[in-house]
């Protein structure tokens, strides 16, 4: 047992600790609810507490300006996909069908996950906000690379299909088809366009499979 | 002669119109190049008087106010399409290649072409604009669906493929590979995106072809 979590066994769980994260956890839920419907200019700290339920001050207690919420947001964003990718490695597929999983579930979040819509848009719109927002994409494509590298390795990737190039293209696919939808329908059609994505896109990488 | 131009050669041109006409271009591509590099919040009619070298008074004489520019930006964008077509379509190449070719010219455009990055950045960022943009997306589709509905006709679509699909998933990954090359590197590898998403995608539509 590393030193740490013992002496976190002979304190004992913190309860004021406790309920901070989880606090701090809802004020971010609630800011994400309005910078994804609202937009990062047009969101204040008055409309975050309203939501939430607290004060203005107690809102500041966890995050000293919109800017850092607007970061905080965007980093619980990224720390999704390790964990997505967790869970998705657990149910045993080979590593290309992961990759098409992991975009399932981005899918998933785009429609129903206020934290996916409101970090996308705030990365959108990262020309007005005053703060450094980790570098967007960048996980994404090394994540899908890796999985098809290893499909490349087992031979699961069709012959002269690049790993790196074959994930910068889906993610673009993706990507672009996210955004034409929220633009033009509200992601009320994200569903349906990605299926045609990935149906158009996906057999092109699989080795040893008929071309559709 | 139709009796228009035949009143027109009467008349003569009006030179003070085609003035008019050439200041109000001018007047735009400089707004275009403001635009595409603050954006439409951090641009005023200040900053394109001073760009253009007249006083915000003649400015105000073409457009009433930055609303009034930015759509102007924008429609000025979408009137190129029909202009591009014509022009490839002069080339004589098949509707699949005709289509390539146009997406070929929105690569270019977005690395040369003021108009084409202003007219973008003010597409994602109209919810900060006071005024009704043109519908984003839709005359692109509208334009490679028809090429593709051509392709199909002669017989030049892979089996399938449906046109409408195609033209929808090669759209999203232009614009999603653009959007990602402009976030990440400021469009400078563009155009090696670009021929990424060609190769992997199109040889997929293309009746009668190797796989890759």
């Amino acid at each position: 047992m590393p030193p740490g979590e013992k002496s976190q066994v002979l304190r004992g769980p913190d309860p004021r600790q406790d309920r901070a994260v989880r606090t701090r956890a809802h004020i971010l839920r609630c800011a994400a609810e309005i910078f994804a419907v609202r937009g990062y200019p047009y969101t204040s700290i008055t409309d975050v507490a309203q939501r939430v339920g607290m004060t203005k001050g107690a809102v500041y207690f966890h995050f000293p300006n919109k800017e850092s919420l607007a970061v905080a947001v965007v980093e619980e964003l990224y720390s999704r996909w390790p964990r997505t990718l967790e869970e998705v490695r657990g149910k045993g597929l080979s590593p290309l069908d992961t990759a098409v999983e992991m975009f399932n579930d981005a899918a998933d979040a785009f429609q129903n996950d206020p934290i996916m819509q409101a970090g996308t848009r705030l990365q959108n719109e990262r020309a007005f906000i005053d703060a450094e927002l980790p570098e967007p994409y960048v996980d994404w494509t090394s994540l899908i690379s890796t999985l098809l590298r290893e499909a490349r390795d087992l031979g699961q990737l069709h012959d002269g299909v690049d790993p790196d190039q074959a994930a910068r293209v889906t993610i673009a696919a993706f990507f672009g088809m996210q955004h034409i939808s929220e633009n033009l329908h509200r992601r009320a059609d994200l569903k349906e366009r990605w299926l045609e994505v990935r149906e158009l896109i996906f057999p092109l990488l699989r080795a040893h499979e008929g071309r559709r």
